[in-house]
């Protein structure tokens, strides 16, 4: 028997990407374009409907193979609604019912999903997480967005807005991040970093990669910090397992290393932090992951 | 048709009571003791039997009408197991499987939960959070204990330490409160109170509400740390609603609108924070609602 398959749509600020793939989240196919090719929702929706029929007939595949759509978008949004309400790095996307648009581009069903949450859900069932039921997902990436899954599924909260990890106050001041000085994002995401700096976070952690002492010592102050964060999150949701996104996986114990040793000293029951196991493909994954 | 009954047992540190009720948590009938007077919980768990076929005899009952038995204790302890583990507040209770004990004592099943979730329960079915999906309660006590309502049930963690709001990091340094300076308790709680004036919080509340106004200033700043604790709740869960105990329920406004002030300041999405409307029969009311 054939495993189901899926298509994947994952709607960033700099690309849109459409994916097909498997209930493993093997990815079969994908294509991608720039977001800003099309300024206007509409067109990138065509274009995506245009790849995606594309994937599809070139796998021989037809629609009606595919079980479900999920569509990974920043937010916020409305997952209830499927709507995607204005977020900041897609202008010109207010209040776009993109799950009903696609799926009656494509007859089948379709679930939406923040870009965040999603990749909880990718590095949950197919990653770093695979077999708990309470695991934090942190993205350490530009951003310090975060997804909750607490009993084994996934927590939205009242208006989708749980997880919303960055916007948590560490100190009473320090750098800016998700608009507050001092907050989580402020002091332990790539954006942060570069706020504390004045360089690039990737500049900052190829040099702390190479041994430079200086940019060894801000990754390190950013993981302190980013304990001090997950310390919060133990100490509320007491998960089995935090997994840390894109920073962690460049520099592994260089930035998880301070932080577990924080949160040894601040969190009432500590759990383990590693590295998320997706890689750069999390994006594709996440958006097959919540169409399972 | 009669009404479901229930007995509830609720354990703490200063008493132990027995109480007697039904579906709704309308209380029957309640006895209680001092919890020094059997310092073997063995003495105390025969003593909590007594009472309950007292109890039931009065009541013109027998042990089959009732459903099940719900037991309030203070943590640690393992829900799952049924076991309390060493509470500070009950010396001499070290791995008491009191769950399994009191079914069999009365050959009905039992739950055991701690008392900071029985009372989050308590408020959600019977109290000021009736109808939400997503509530957080905060004893605002002596100690600074919560309870989760996430998704329309009592969210626990993996190994029952969820909620444990009270450990948060506020600040880098301040009032100790469950051994952390700095702390939401230490900041924001009766203990926390007490500690940063040298006199009780009673007697601060006291003073307050006739108006003293050092004592105002002294309970605003709990307040405004409150809503410091409360908007990191709010950006983590996104609550539809924060319920708080003791302390809000006594002192109103003078507590809440400062925490309101900064949890629109400092949240993404606030929500509304009230005063918990059980009262003083909390105790009996959150063993009585994690029986049904």
């Amino acid at each position: 028997m054939m495993a189901m398959q899926y298509l994947g749509v994952d709607i960033g600020g700099t690309k849109i990407a459409v994916v097909l793939g498997d209930e493993n989240a093997t990815i079969l196919a994908a294509e991608r374009f720039p977001t800003a090719r099309f300024p206007r929702p509409e067109d990138a929706l065509d274009e995506i409907e245009r790849l995606a029929r594309k994937l599809l007939e070139q796998a021989g595949m037809r629609i009606e193979d595919i079980e479900r759509i999920g569509i990974s978008c920043g937010g916020p949004l409305d997952s209830r609604r499927g709507m995607v309400l204005s977020p900041p790095n897609l202008p010109g996307w207010d209040e776009v019912p993109i799950r009903d648009i696609l799926s009656r581009k494509f007859g089948r069903p379709a679930v939406l999903e923040n870009d965040a949450n999603a990749a909880a859900v990718a590095e949950w069932l197919f990653g770093a997480g695979r077999g708990t039921r309470h695991m934090v997902f942190l993205t350490c990436s530009t951003g310090m967005g975060g997804g909750l899954i607490l009993d084994g599924r996934l927590y939205r909260g009242f208006r989708d807005l749980a997880g919303e990890t960055g916007h948590i106050r560490l100190t009473d001041d320090g750098p800016v991040g998700y608009g507050k000085a001092g907050s989580f994002e402020g002091w332990a995401s790539g954006m942060g970093i570069a706020a504390q700096t004045g360089r690039s976070a990737e500049e900052v952690g190829r040099d702390a990669l190479a041994g430079d002492p200086a940019a060894i010592v801000v990754i390190a102050r950013a993981g302190e910090m980013l304990g001090r964060g997950i310390a919060i999150l133990c100490d509320l949701l007491n998960p089995e397992l935090v997994v840390c996104g894109t920073m962690a996986i460049h520099l592994g114990d260089l930035l998880l290393e301070p932080a577990r040793r924080v949160v040894r000293r601040e969190a009432l029951d500590p759990c383990p932090i590693v590295p998320g196991a997706l890689g750069s493909d999390i994006g594709y994954k996440a958006a097959l992951a919540i169409a399972k």
